[in-house]
């Protein structure tokens, strides 16, 4: 149903053959739509049934993500040739078309939020354009960029929030705008929610980049686990406890079971590859430390 | 009013100093406000007074068009090194700094869009959508420049009219929107007229070109009016007429003016030019209908 939301969309976004093809090779195949997932796991867990309302803001964040990867990609971001297993969008076409299809996507996901009907959806887009723009997703991708020197943890979790955290908090807060009457207490707490599952993630991604074959010598450098080990881990482990605490509070179950399988899968991986992963740390108290938590840090 | 409201509101675009120093060089110092000005002067015509509706939706064209000049400088695109007398975003910042400055004033248009209050404001945002996105301004851009070999005139005349009459369409038709109740028939003058200003103004643009003292080979190889004289010039007569019929029909005073004002400030630059512009061509006969054309074109 997501998928196919996100087809129909995609299809009125153009009607010239070549530039159509562009945004399609952009958005599709889809990944794991881990955003459209969330937005239609949050409205499950609040009763409601998934409306042409929640299926226009999936598609919407997920287009929306599209537009950042493409635009993330170009040679003068962070040059990228490879995405979700092919070519990148400027390597498969060329760069004006990918900075040019990157910003269709960036309007026809502003034009896929605006049919949506509910009575909060004027807050809804001030909220995604706020998410998105010079204050949140991208001044996220400018900090990432412009770093110099050494991060310090808090500037990378910062970047974490900015970057990653505010599309996944369009899915989580813009969910629960979709709720008819909506209260800021609760707004906060899907916030909060959205929050720190971006960020969480993201901290995962770091640690999970560690269990691979070969990490770049760059990589190694702006990993924080590499950087700050305890520190970070202390911020993964705090970052997921206020998870569990939010889906909780909140008795989300269907959101604990999409978030549950995904930290599995995270935590298989780092069981496949434990050799790998703890070979990167000198600190044999550390590693005893990670290769423990690793056993336990799914409590869902 | 209309630089006050432009400059507010880019002050709310961000917070961070050397992201916005970027978003602040790229909008301003503006140049000639002609977008906004034809919300305002079309407002005017409608008897209307100039509400916080208007200067939001002047504000988001205008913020729009900086982003649509940002990013079509990119080295990728039309590689230009200067705008508006001044070193072009990217080449005063950087390349990355300039796609994501883009990305985010193109946000922030949607953003300022967003605030309109008036009952017409989803339609206004539909519009907004169509006229920029992958069936508008990005469809002629990118038109524009995959051409190959030389263009038709009816080509041109299509470039134009995505590239430039579109966004100058949601000033006119967007200024309109904010009446109380829009009629379609009424709609599609409003729309009508945006058009034959865009494309007129661009072809009056594309025969100024020839009034300068150097223009490069590139430039006269896909100049309409070096590549089919008569009937570019047939074109945008009619064109003219056109628009001098639309402002005519619906007495559209302060339009009218502001035309005016705009077309005769391209006479008298054809009028000192005549024998730089004329040199160009060497039929003799279109010579004396270009020559005259230029005394008789400004009938307002």
């Amino acid at each position: 149903m997501l998928l196919q939301a996100i087809k129909t969309s995609l299809k009125s976004a153009g009607h010239h053959p070549e530039l159509f093809k562009i945004l399609d090779y952009a958005v599709l195949p889809a990944g794991k739509l881990f955003r459209p997932k969330l937005v239609e796991a949050i409205a499950l867990d609040l009763g409601l049934q998934i409306t042409q309302d929640h299926l226009h803001l999936a598609t919407a964040v997920e287009i929306h993500h599209a537009y950042t990867l493409v635009h993330d990609d170009l040679p003068a971001m962070d040059d990228d040739q490879y995405r979700r297993g092919k070519l990148s969008t400027h390597a498969a076409f060329n760069e004006w078309k990918a900075i040019l299809a990157g910003d269709a996507l960036l309007i026809h996901s502003f034009n896929e939020l605006n049919k949506i009907k509910n009575e909060n959806h004027r807050f809804l887009l001030r909220f995604f354009s706020w998410a998105t723009g010079a204050k949140g997703l991208i001044l996220g991708q400018f900090l990432d960029l412009g770093a110099e020197g050494q991060a310090s943890l808090k500037d990378i979790v910062r970047i974490h929030e900015l970057k990653t955290a505010r599309l996944i908090q369009v899915a989580t807060v813009g969910s629960y705008l979709l709720t008819k009457n909506f209260t800021y207490m609760e707004f906060k707490d899907y916030f909060k929610l959205g929050n720190v599952i971006g960020v969480s993630f993201q901290l995962l991604d770091d640690l999970n980049e560690l269990t691979e074959d070969t990490v770049s010598s760059h990589e190694k450098e702006i990993n924080p686990f590499l950087l700050y080990s305890q520190d970070s881990l202390n911020t993964l482990s705090k970052c997921l406890e206020g998870l569990y605490n939010i889906l909780e509070k909140k008795k989300l179950v269907h959101t604990t079971a999409m978030m549950k399988s995904y930290l599995e899968k995270n935590q298989k991986s780092f069981m496949e590859n434990k050799e790998i992963l703890l070979g990167h740390f000198d600190d044999d108290q550390f590693k005893k430390k990670l290769a423990n938590w690793i056993t336990n840090f799914v409590s869902l």
